[in-house]
């Protein structure tokens, strides 16, 4: 057991530090981003949004969950959706053929979404008093973890065809979400995947996280996230 | 079309270059990384070690494919592995069960391996003439396809779960790569997955790009990707 990072490795290299140069540098982007987050919480709670980020792996299904969720959702609570992507906007024509007013961000070789790019944004995408605000991040499990874009919540999503141990090796992004949508659970019975066993994972990482295991494709426990959604908006307090 | 990156995104808020002084900070950290990639390329040739490194994203099939490799190939072609991962050593667990010597590397919050921790594994992992090494990097499609390690080639790992537009969505490492290893069709017929359709997305990014679909598990196509291993160390010239 490694007494710095807390993962189970015993001989391995270990790289917990950036050089002082880059450690410093690191400090100062992340400083500035937390900064502008902190702006853009304070916008999004003094204009009744609710702003959920969605991480995860390319191909975890991201995008599928939005198409789905505004299907189901859609009619009683507004949805606004940013998508970050390298290059295309094919998410974003997706989501806007599910009924959702949206707004492509493309990161170019960039690995995550920043708090600025969420403000510059926001102006063109004007979501509305009692909106739910989806800002699907590029498809990566580690960078966007660090960075704080102004959010009520991240959404960590996974496919159960990614394995049974991603909450043991990608451990930051499932420690910094407050929820896990674990999806294409209509593939298990083709997959050498125990779903228990992957919830002992997660709590082995993060007891608290809330789980919703579901199909967007077939439909299978999509009820159960709506309710978390439908919940989550009305906590928001009264946005009328 | 977008005019800078070539991607097709119409109303996109573009991130084509970081800010200055990021940028500056960037080029240093990457000219630093090429300088200790040639050295490692140097050595690699010197040494007749072929040095392939695996790219794809967390679940994509990157171990399961060297374990299977290692089964296959292990008994003509000694094979080493450097393991990268953000934490755990569970990956250099089952490639040392599949009998090749391993030395893991986490990298905790980081999102790649650079050049200096290749070189500093080097001289623990002692690959001999004649081997191949294979790295596997930190499961992330996005930020190992910037950096040199001085590897003979980058070898992009696709599942077919993660759907057909992943090339025009993630670019980079499939301009950066020779070979695009296509996993899991063993699952195709519960996918709504074109592998044609997937194809002709890379001729679009890479024309270039060789690709080997096959099943990890299933063997389906598997001995194609061994014949073009064999073929790889026979080229690197006479090893004894």
């Amino acid at each position: 057991m490694c007494g710095t990072c807390g993962c189970d490795a015993r001989d391995a290299v270990h790289r917990h530090q950036a050089p002082p140069k880059a450690l410093r540098f690191e400090l100062d982007l992340l400083a500035k981003n937390d900064r502008l987050a902190a702006e853009n919480r304070h916008w999004f709670e003094t204009s009744g949004i609710v702003a959920l980020i969605l991480i995860g792996a390319p191909g975890a299904g991201k995008t599928a969950l939005l198409e789905e969720t505004a299907r189901r959702v859609g009619r009683e609570i507004p949805i606004a959706v940013l998508e970050g992507d390298q290059a295309t906007d094919r998410d974003a024509e997706r989501v806007r053929a599910a009924g959702c007013p949206v707004v492509q961000i493309n990161t170019d070789a960039g690995c995550h979404l920043d708090a600025s790019m969420i403000a510059e944004a926001m102006p063109r995408l004007g979501p509305g008093r009692g909106s739910l605000l989806f800002v699907e991040n590029v498809g990566n499990l580690v960078c966007p973890a660090l960075f704080d874009l102004g959010e009520r919540a991240k959404i960590v999503v996974m496919s159960v065809t990614e394995g049974e141990d991603k909450p043991l090796k990608y451990p930051h992004v499932f420690r910094a979400s407050e929820v896990l949508v674990l999806t294409k659970v209509d593939l298990l019975p083709h997959l050498d995947f125990e779903v228990e066993r992957c919830l002992e994972n997660v709590q082995r990482v993060n007891p608290r996280l809330r789980v919703f295991p579901l199909s967007s494709t077939k439909g299978d426990g999509f009820e159960d996230w709506c309710d978390w959604l439908r919940a989550e908006t009305e906590d928001a307090g009264p946005l009328a």
